[in-house]
């Protein structure tokens, strides 16, 4: 009680401090787009992929051995298998587990009815309003870490928040562990592109959480992709083989651009979805029983202008709404969704398209989502501004989520109507006195006062205020306490490594 | 046929022709935000207010009497009745009625899983990119109906989608009615402010639709607000004589900010607008048992530096969720939600609000949905950018909630699969090439290719895009077709009203 009353207390300070809770805890219900005979259409597609068209593991010949062992159909590189026996393999992974964190308090739970915010992942560019658009380098990457451990709406860490481009491909997975580790004290994102690093990954969250800890809960997670249509290559088996043999979690998301990598229909492209993220998730519990799995989904339109991919528009919209009740059918924790655009800044498109693919997420139900601040372009390059107004918003989304409606004889009112008349004002009663601090959720970034005033502050638009704001942050930025012994074992750990590495820039 | 396939070629060219449907039939399911219990405890809330509390009818003695004679309570201005009477009474309105239009084809159905969009309402102010922030006048009035009429994602025209300032206000109903009656052919609303101006809104429309068809139909309907709390006041009431008498439409939407008209609390702000809704209703159909009746609701939150109004947040996402509930369990169609926020320009924080506050709106299954695009300000001013960019973006919600997720044989392309084998690519595909063209809803304001051609093409952020396209929109204006001798008649009423009546500016 003392602690959260002091985050309290720094909260109000700064705006910038621990969360209240450290992941949503949703009461409010989920949305159900799909009827059941919808749904299992759906799921019998699932099965006939996964039966009939199967789905290739290519590149990693330990992947199909052990398939073969336990009894699936192999041919060349094809997997198929009975959808029952995937489907009971997928039973053994969790629907809801806690991925610890260094600061316990910021530890999150993923699955269930849980939702956890974490920023945009992978983009080579960053952008701000006076700097401009450019390679993402290590100075914007930790400043990007800063800024998510300082946004209460955040829960999570992420990952590669953007690429530190100065830093040689080889080692800059180690200056970004070391980052998540130090500067922040939220849970984070492992290392994926290749099994050293995934190794890596493992290794300094064991540093930091210590075998035992490790050997009995999920502290770290790796996030990959298939390559969708149906393949799924080492990065990923290799991947699940570091972080599932030591019970980490994966995450793992086909990327379909329907008409690209799918059919040119959502409903055949989430089902596609589905069946390639079962068949990893399978694969997950050949290799450890239990091992904390989240199903990914990551579905695009198109223009037709060019071939480009869209954001924010229905079809996204519907498959998130559809993969979401496909996903607690099956049981398994999701991820999808995010604050998507295809804009270049942080204009109207930015923030139409990332509102509608958010809200949808929410209502899906996804657990995990990746992406949800920060993100332009289509995924390439990193907003500082984006990344401060997308989290301002996602705390309009944790209302709506953790309450629903709240309808108590208090939040009834029953004595305000007494107090008040037909006519009346209800500013000055006794209910409004009691409830008026915290009926309200009013993101810091929103500017609702008249044109008058706004004028007088100098017509700012969101963005302005927006970058003033992640300035500041940053200038009032501390970092959250440390062992000095453990800092210099990660430090350590990281000088040793990148000695043993060279350096490698593709 | 063939007009459906002209009209296609012709939005093809434009952007600006006529809609495919005249409104939204959904095949989404609705959200349901609140369980039984809930929906119950509101219902008794309701239920408390029309028995116990009572509502005002203000300024009126025959509404008074006629509540008296039909056997309320009355005492003084308040008047309390049954529950039961109340509820049964609201069960005469319809659930869903035609609102015919001038052009047959753009008739709209209110109600049931239909859902109507229509642009601001009431704005004494406009804002564009070139001519900055102005008063309105009749000049930026009918060009505002002509863009209404030229988009295909607005079915309705409104009524007041800004406050010609320049025209007497004794007078500009006159010329706004005009303008609906002419510059375009789809359903419009009529004046409210006075009971001789509601005559004339049903006047005119008598010139246009005939006494015969009037009778049979509603073709012009009237928008009110109750005066919260608890309140109704003459407009409300002879606004309803007028127009219910003669069976057209009223829509009565209490305005409730959280806290100053209602409790500072959803779910109390959420019954009260039922009970005031309900009860007007009631009136309405004692007056004449089935007009036609839209169930409204405007709530709205606050921000606690100044009690302005805020919009997009929570609370309203989480009324308009509960709102959509109620009205369904009481059978009448709903009027709630918009694309609203308090940003002063068309910026992120313009385009989050609109777009979450919508969203919520579409899942909720308001049937009525007035300031559907072009609200900013709160309401105090139309801007002819959020405009075009909103209706573009009511585009994604109508692909929503018409079709929801397609789960058809041929949606889910096995065809493809036997095409297209794992790691290929269904770009040239059979399936893909018979759908492509129809695959994806893609908004004209959109840009979604790479970073590189939109520099090219002068880094324009969407704002500066839609200036473009309105402005181009309205030279490719070209008013639809009318009769010359009902023109001269329209002409001829407003020009005999306007010499009958004084110039008065308040």
């Amino acid at each position: 009680m003392a602690r959260r009353a002091r985050a309290s207390r720094k909260r109000q300070g700064t705006g910038t401090a621990v969360p209240a809770s450290p992941q949503i805890q949703r009461q409010a219900p989920f949305y159900d787009l799909l009827d059941e005979e919808q749904a299992v259409r759906l799921e019998q597609q699932v099965d006939w992929i996964l039966q009939d068209v199967g789905i290739a593991f290519r590149d990693d010949p330990e992947a199909l051995a052990l398939w073969k062992r336990e009894g699936a159909r192999v041919d060349g590189d094809i997997v198929r298998a009975p959808a029952d026996w995937i489907r009971a393999l997928c039973a053994k992974a969790p629907s809801e587990f806690t991925q610890l964190a260094r600061n316990r308090d910021r530890s999150v739970v993923i699955g269930g009815r849980n939702q956890v915010f974490a920023p945009i992942y992978g983009a080579p560019f960053v952008r701000d309003l006076k700097g401009g658009r450019r390679y993402g380098d290590l100075k914007s990457f930790e400043d990007l870490v800063r800024l998510t451990y300082l946004h209460p709406n955040l829960h999570h860490g992420g990952f590669v928040t953007c690429e530190p481009c100065d830093v040689p491909v080889s080692k800059r997975h180690l200056d970004m562990l070391l980052a998540h580790l130090t500067l922040s004290d939220k849970p984070h994102l492992g290392a994926i592109t290749e099994m050293s690093r995934a190794q890596d990954s493992v290794d300094m969250a064991e540093i930091v959480f210590g075998a035992d800890v490790m050997a009995e809960n999920c502290v770290i997670m790796g996030n990959v992709n298939t390559n969708s249509p149906l393949l799924v290559d080492r990065v990923v088996t290799e991947a699940a083989r570091v972080y599932s043999s030591r019970g980490q979690g994966m995450i793992v998301v086909p990327f379909i651009l329907s008409g690209a990598m799918g059919p040119v229909s959502t409903a055949a492209s989430v089902a596609q979805a589905m069946a390639e993220a079962m068949m990893v998730c399978a694969y997950v519990q050949l290799i450890r029983p239990g091992a904390p799995f989240v199903l990914g989904n990551f579905l695009s339109s198109m223009s037709l202008k060019s071939g480009a991919p869209t954001f924010g528009m229905p079809e996204p919209v519907i498959s998130n709404y559809a993969i979401g009740q496909l996903a607690r059918r099956v049981g398994l924790p999701l991820r999808c969704g995010g604050s998507l655009t295809a804009s270049k800044i942080e204009d109207a498109q930015a923030a139409y398209e990332s509102a509608d693919t958010m809200h949808s997420t929410m209502l899906a139900g996804a657990n995990f989502v990746l992406h949800s601040a920060g993100w332009l372009e289509g995924g390439l390059c990193t907003g500082f501004e984006k990344l401060i107004m997308d989290a301002d918003r996602l705390g309009s989304y944790q209302k709506v989520l953790d309450l629903g409606l709240d309808t108590s004889d208090e939040a009834l009112a029953r004595d305000a109507y007494e107090e008040v008349g037909p006519g009346g004002h209800f500013l000055g009663c006794g209910h409004t006195m009691r409830h008026y601090q915290s009926a309200f959720y009013e993101p810091a970034l929103s500017h609702s006062e008249n044109v008058e005033s706004w004028e007088d502050e100098g017509a700012k638009d969101m963005r302005t205020r927006a970058y003033e704001r992640w300035t500041q942050m940053l200038k009032d930025y501390e970092a959250p306490p440390i062992d000095v012994a453990l800092r210099e074992e990660l430090e350590a750990f990281v000088a040793k490594r990148k000695e043993s590495l060279p350096d490698a820039w593709y």
